[in-house]
């Protein structure tokens, strides 16, 4: 996996965002005190600063996703940036335009920067090394393999609650094997020194070769999340899952539904995470979400300035 | 209707704007008087003023109308606040993510106004219970209840054409029954005291009940716009119309569409409005549209400056 | 064609931009040189400038274009304009409006400038004979009647490239009878004063009367790109290919496609053209789209600034 070379220029400073892996603790923790400045942008009465006035920024969208779409183009607006959402399913592409051609144009019409969000794993990385020497690449979601930003927005939210990295056990929970989000969270606590990190799923939604990263497997919640500091929730990907590997949602959520009573085995001062949107009563209780144990909804603000502070980095805008 | 205490904070200023119900006349003239300094911002070379910059107003449209879409997003965008469009009918809901978790997501992206349009009756009040208390709600029609910056427009409207409400005989023609203006008009010309308020309409198309809000109801076009000084024509929501209440457009024509002849019975300086988009020879003939008594495009052109005065005032941006 | 007059101002400038034909060669000029400021906005850090600060740009597309309306998007938002995008096959003409009354409609929210694309020949210009006197249309393709400001970024390309177009010939290459660029490239070649113009393609798609125009047509490639200064290669519209025109892509290719081979029978400092997007293997081989030879990303990136000149000149902000 060459992306530790390719987002990075030669100064070894970001230059597209495309994979957790291939990062330094240096990198992240830069990520993450440059968005701890834009936290205090969205709460000013004008959410505005003018960094990225005057650039392009294109959402480059493969596969829908409305949620995703709208926290980079309101990073990208706070920032001043003009956005322009081009949908590639209904785009030149259906006109027989290959992938490459599309890129080169939108590179002539001098767009400064792509948000690319894909089915296919590795689709950012493809995209970054055919672009402009000009023009950042940021990782939206790509397939299976990785969604970047996801995992910084939780760092940020780990660090806000928990004083150190290097003490915590941390468990992820739920639906493994179709999480782009698990891969680069497990990355990303590697890299920040988090000693215990843990996946915790039904043997059918937890790849094999999980092991090989570092991590130890549980197959039951209850040991799962055993004195947790943090524990991270995923989403059931209900839409994703093709073959029959689940009995249903509502199965799952008696065995690894995150319920109150459960919560009771993580440490007293647990924080619950979820990337949204939430499944009530199938991966999380409504009353586990709604709980002060989480911080679901600080996620998402976090993800703003997290997203305004990669788009900035990458464009050597600080 | 407890909209009322909603939509107005401890001070009694407006907060959210969901209905004219429950508002005061002194209310209504802050509105109309506000819009008014807004008219020359839109005729002004550069039609933007920074009265929203920094804010972000969402748009949440669980029915689809372009138009009113529209005219809102100039609104925000003249104001100088970034403008998301949020179609919910293809977003996360369909994932399985509740309304109040959506609202919950957009609150924490720091949105500061939800511009709603729904096609049940009280989702805006139900969404404007709901959200943080930093956020405005404005309802851009919702179910057959109401359509409250429509009824605002066209009270600017007649204000333009005609010295005082309260001398006033207006006429209201149509689809009372379907018509979510109708009854957002009569409560706003109540409260600006005008006299004689006349429900106009084929028995099908008006409720029994209407009588309780204190109108006249005609069913023959002819004595209901009789010596009119405004008549408000309704459009006939065709796409509405589910059960066999009228016989063809036609025929509806024939016994209540406006012709220039019919207008006649009308008084001489008669306004004639209408809420758009009209349907030629259905409930107005080509030639009372486009007549000098026709004030139909003023009511769009009002209608932008009086949702910027709606947007600023419930900011408190004034 | 009375264009002429409709899209001119009593002074003689440019009001509309609707065509072509009617323009001297002064407009022309005009709309190069005011380009050629442009193209350094499009190179500066920050890409936009305030001309048309406070104006609203309506984007009324008929027909769907991604491609064309994003490049019409990010010029009229680097002039610093706000853009509203009204897909019109989805809006109220659903609803039995028609299009007089959408138009009027908009011009009552204070839009200051349309630009039209549509399916219909003459339908930018017909727009532009109903709308108010303060704003002003563009012609973002009409039916196969025009394509302007297609044809003036190709006059810009090619005088980036040649000194004069005085003493040039000129190749326009492939699907003559259904392109509505043709047209347009050809009568502005003229105004320019290019001696020759040769329109080269299959008797199926050229029509009989193109010889009224002036130029010379040619039914083999080999002959009609013979020592030519510039080849213009026209998109094969197969989605517009309604009856058996053609035989297959892979059959056009071997007779009309463009090859590094053939590519030699022109001038040895040709420039090819092409507007987008390419259909690698049909009308041009890859190996010529990517050669050297080929202006077609400089054609895009000069499209902006283009547009830019044109919707700046219109509006009488130069």
């Amino acid at each position: 996996m060459g992306s530790q070379n390719i987002q990075l220029d030669k100064a070894g400073k970001l230059k597209h965002f495309l994979s957790i892996d291939g990062l330094s603790k240096d990198h992240i923790t830069t990520i993450l005190d440059h968005a701890e400045t834009f936290t205090s942008v969205s709460k000013r009465s004008s959410k505005k600063v003018p960094i990225l006035r005057g650039k392009t920024v294109v959402n480059l969208f493969f596969e829908a996703s409305t949620r995703t779409r709208t926290t980079f183009e309101l990073a990208a607006k706070r920032l001043s940036a003009d956005v322009m959402n081009i949908n590639l399913e209904s785009s030149a592409t259906k006109k027989g335009e290959s992938l490459s051609d599309t890129l080169k144009t939108l590179e002539a019409m001098q767009a400064d920067m792509f948000v690319v969000r894909h089915q296919d794993s590795g689709a950012a990385e493809f995209i970054a090394r055919q672009v402009a020497q000009n023009i950042s690449v940021i990782n939206a979601g790509d397939g299976r393999h990785s969604h970047p930003t996801q995992a910084m927005l939780d760092m940020f939210t780990i660090r806000k609650h928990k004083k150190t990295f290097t003490q915590l056990r941390v468990a992820i929970v739920g639906d493994i094997a179709h999480s782009r989000v698990a891969r680069s969270e497990i990355h990303a606590l590697q890299i920040l020194g988090v000693p215990e990190i843990r996946v915790v799923g039904p043997k059918t939604l937890i790849p094999t070769e999980i092991g090989k990263l570092g991590v130890r497997t549980f197959n039951s919640l209850e040991s799962g999340i055993d004195k947790a500091d943090v524990i991270i929730m995923l989403r059931l990907q209900q839409e994703r899952m093709r073959s029959a590997l689940l009995p249903s949602g509502r199965e799952f959520f008696n065995t690894f539904g995150l319920t109150k009573e459960k919560l009771r085995l993580a440490k007293s001062d647990v924080i619950v995470m979820h990337p949204g949107p939430i499944n009530r009563g199938v991966e999380i209780d409504s009353e586990v979400a709604d709980s002060p144990e989480s911080v679901i909804l600080q996620q998402v603000t976090h993800g703003i300035a997290v997203r305004m502070a990669v788009m900035s980095l990458t464009m050597g805008r600080v």
